[in-house]
């Protein structure tokens, strides 16, 4: 199993070099104590808890997964201890609302702490992560009561949360979802239905879960239109704050799957549970929307997590392991081989995993830091922020884990045949990850999201607020020494916005154009997303060298992956470009019965 | 669990269309008799036992893996029943010599039977499959005692056979290999030392197993040029042919991977087991490629099962589950929303998954037409075949397994959630698949492969050979309707002579231009060949649409198809040359340490 040590120095890098975090946060009232030595402390302290309590029960989780019965879910061996440590240790409110207990750390220092713990054990991150989206639900959505209720035991960690959106016939489509809500007599309602692929959703770490869950009240209206947001405990809370009797809430069954098998994925079923509504009725999938984009930015993570993981057992495979001699003579002349690092595939895999992983964390980094900025701006901060989060997230929920799962991959591929032997834990890695490119919306849903409702939808202003991101940051840096990058972004960016036109307009009269580009469109903004992370880390690291009197070698590798970056990864935009302009035909003409005989 | 039915009808196209079969084997010496009609009727035949036997074993193997024990290793339920009818109703000799009890069918015929099996049950189609290599092994360099002794019961599937060259500490340099092999009083050798990740290396389906060794004579020349060739069966065989006793080979364990639960990865341990000397001795690496390139091509054979079988799974699905509406309007609009085959990006996996599948079908049928004609051509056929063979054996491998791997993560991914739930099946497919970019060879072995000893090796000259045939093939259909296909074609021909004279240049003054090219370059000449296959079965189509009278459908699916992969998949190779083309530079400059900090 690989080892995993926390990347601190380049997540100092993006946080303090990139982001400039510290003096971002001296202007969000409320965020003044997030100095750039608290930030690294609380990592540091982060990491550790990562590296030496979650990492060690990352295989076990695998192998023994978690156990079912009638009387609930049991969590893989030192799963519930690890939950007890990290809640005692405050890591569970770390990020939350003073008012409710809650340390009151920026979101941008929760993220840090999610890249972590995910890259240790995902499958038990999941546990203290879904209670996030619960959280940031019942703040924006609740009444006064419900947040006196609920919120103070899920920011502490004593409680966890789930969501409750799919069904067996309905994921994608909520529309369809047929979930009853009953109005009881005392103002509650009666939840009856069954909900399907709830993550975290039973287990023995806590005495309670409180599910966000949504259904239909009676006469509601038909489709997306009628549907209501109920938080739906798994104990009922009696006034006073403690647990009362039984919900009507309970797990059928959990999913046997190809990976995450740490974390419990219930089948529940709501028999007359009760269940209390929140927001304003009919306006439930409204509501969600905040669950669901906390939740997408999550999984983005997801995809960082395993592209670090996956690349760090890889380098120290790649170091150790020899195999054949380098085409240009023998780098390890006494032993019988070369290591494998020596030969130029293998450093493409490696330099592959690491520009995604260390371009990921400042664009996801960044998405976090706007989400600091929507909570705690000026209303027109706020509002800029919001409309570039809007942009971006699609992009980084499907970018970085379509690349996630590649760079995991790359880590098999490494290992040779042992890669796929589950001892070494690299297989594991591609496991785990292959859900993050399904749940909280597929890739093909978040492409349908950006090109249809965040670029054509806005008229392409929202894609204009960052492409002049793009514009200051290549004419700020025109030298020389910074054009290798900045005029390439640059053509690029201008590409974006023609092709962003042109495919607008072939939607205008076949909006199958739209849905035959998405895909394609969507990584192809990935890739120039990412080349204005890398652009403006390349800047960085050349002021840095310049400055340095000291050791610049880490600059100098940022410099290198840079141009990695550039001139092995960001031409996969030239493909994208031919085939997102190929043309619905293509894909529209063949009759169902066609395509098999 | 999807279900599995033979695609005959595209088998047929491909054999005796595409191919034209009947007419080469009427031109080869002892395979007279493989008319259309016989290969038909065998081909049926083994469909049915695919889909009735074999396929529903498939999730039982995954799910129940191997056992093992000191005494052996149990397979899954059903499996050692379904060997045994395999052999009984001759599935085993099909394609083998006659004159040691096989039917003498063509390798073509075999390959029909590989796709099937594989589609079905890929792992324990492994247990079969691993015999063909020791049995062609034996023939081409045992001695005619080890013929009779050995290839009778081979052929029959009494026996199966093994391939046993990895150690622990090495895989892709054999040079390294430790096992040793001394000189017995009797002529035989004492083999000892340890093999790793022996595929069907134990089992209970038969009496007995023939080993075929990589190991070291006393005093060998280090590295490649002193490892020699031994038959080690598992248990001694009498000279009348009976068994005796137990040989000195053991099983110690058996892995836990990733996926082909259901065919037992063995540690097997040799302690002083007899073994024979085949072929001459120290040139056991250069006998052991014809059972590489035999496995080569069976691997090539489990992307376009994983393909064929993934896409099958997603079909059925996609026509199925409803989510949405079509972009376009309602295309189902009594029911409460559309099938999801109704939208593009659902449309652009499956068709890729089909184009895939039937692309590589006609690429790895034509790649056992040239075995055959290897086997029994004149020797200018057989030298041209076998040049043709050298060339495209790498591409075939590499290239049908990496995109195999993409088209069963599409499955996957047309599921959604439920894709990643082992029941439905997909996930499974995933798994199973992704060892074949490992074993024999990985895409970066097989990548030096091909423009190592293959283009640059041969000075160009084993390319021109199948430039030479893509050139005749566009020359001959350039009329206005097969332009779109063959202009296409003709001019991607000449760009990659250009890049294979590019690079070859480049490697000539640093030999690591031409590793850092060689994947994507791998991949770009994948995209050629498979366009190749596609234009030819384009033209084919036309002119059975012109010819028929009746239902013309098949062809034009298969004319819009092949606009898909022109418009779809082959632009990939645009990136592909950018990068191949993007130097040593960025790979090779990070000093080792720099990778991490």
């Amino acid at each position: 199993m690989p080892e995993y040590k926390a990347p601190l120095r380049d997540i100092g890098f993006v946080v303090n070099e990139v982001l400039e975090a510290e003096k971002v946060f001296q202007t969000l009232p409320g965020y003044e104590e997030a100095t750039t030595d608290l930030m690294d402390a609380i990592a540091a302290e982060g990491a550790k808890f990562c590296e030496e309590v979650l990492q060690p029960l990352n295989q076990v989780g695998d192998e023994e997964g978690c156990t079912w019965s009638e009387e609930g879910v049991t969590t893989p061996t030192g799963f519930k201890e690890a939950y007890r440590q990290y809640v005692e240790n405050g890591w569970a409110s770390l990020a939350a609302d003073t008012e409710y207990g809650g340390q009151g750390m920026p979101n941008l220092l929760g993220i840090v702490n999610t890249e972590m713990v995910g890259s240790a054990n995902w499958a038990w991150g999941m546990y203290p992560g879904l209670s996030h989206g619960a959280v940031k639900t019942i703040e924006e959505h609740g009444t006064p009561e419900q947040k006196e209720q609920y919120l103070t035991k899920l920011i502490s960690g004593e409680w966890t949360g789930t969501m409750c959106l799919t069904e067996s016939h309905c994921g994608s489509d909520l529309g369809l979802l047929r979930t009853k809500a009953e109005p009881n007599a005392d103002g509650s309602y009666a939840i009856t239905g069954q909900k399907i692929f709830i993550s975290a959703g039973e287990h023995d770490m806590t005495d309670n879960i409180v599910h966000i869950v949504l259904a239909r009240l009676p006469d509601a209206p038909e489709g997306t239109k009628g549907i209501s947001l109920f938080i739906v405990p798994k104990v009922n809370v009696n006034e006073d704050g403690s647990l009362g009797d039984r919900n009507g809430v309970h797990c059928a069954s959990i999913e046997h799957k190809m990976g995450i098998h740490g974390n419990a994925t219930a089948v529940l079923n709501f028999d007359a549970a009760k269940g209390y509504l929140i927001g304003p009725e009919n306006r439930g999938l409204n509501c969600m929307f905040t669950f669901m984009n906390t939740a997408r930015v999550g999984t983005a993570a997801q995809g960082l997590s395993h592209m670090e993981q996956s690349f760090q057992g890889a380098l120290v495979y790649a170091k150790d392991r020899l195999a054949m001699r380098s085409l240009t003579g023998p780098k390890n002349a006494d032993g019988p081989a070369d290591p494998i690092i020596v030969h130029p595939d293998v450093r493409k895999m490696l330099l592959t995993q690491k520009a995604f992983a260390e371009g990921s964390r400042a664009f996801l980094f960044y998405l976090a830091m706007l989400g600091d900025i929507v909570d705690k701006g000026t209303e027109e901060e706020a509002k800029n922020a919001d409309d570039l989060m809007s942009l971006l997230t699609p992009i980084a929920k499907a970018f970085m884990t379509e690349t996630g799962f590649e760079a995991a991959n790359h880590g098999v591929q490494i290992f040779g045949g042992h890669g796929f032997i589950s001892e070494w834990g690299m297989e594991q890695i591609v496991r785990d990850c292959r859900i993050s490119m399904l749940y909280e919306g597929t890739t093909g849903i978040q492409a349908l999201d950006l090109i249809g409702r965040k670029i054509l939808g806005s008229g392409g202003k929202l894609l204009l607020n960052f492409t002049n991101m793009i514009d200051e940051l290549c004419q700020a840096n025109n030298d020389e020494a910074d054009k290798p990058f900045t005029d390439v972004l640059n053509a690029k960016k201008d590409e974006w916005l023609g092709l962003s036109m042109q495919i607008g307009e072939a939607a205008m009269s076949n909006p199958d154009e739209a849905g035959s580009a998405s895909v394609d469109y969507l990584m192809y903004s990935g890739y120039i997303t990412l080349a204005y992370f890398w652009a403006k880390m390349a800047v960085i690291a050349r002021q840095k060298i310049a400055e340095a009197d000291g050791d610049t070698s880490f600059y100098e590798a940022k410099l290198m992956t840079a141009q990695f970056y550039f001139e092995r990864l960001l031409p996969r935009t030239e493909s994208l470009k031919t085939t997102m302009l190929a043309g619905a035909d293509n894909l529209m003409q063949m009759p169902e019965e066609m395509f098999a005989f």
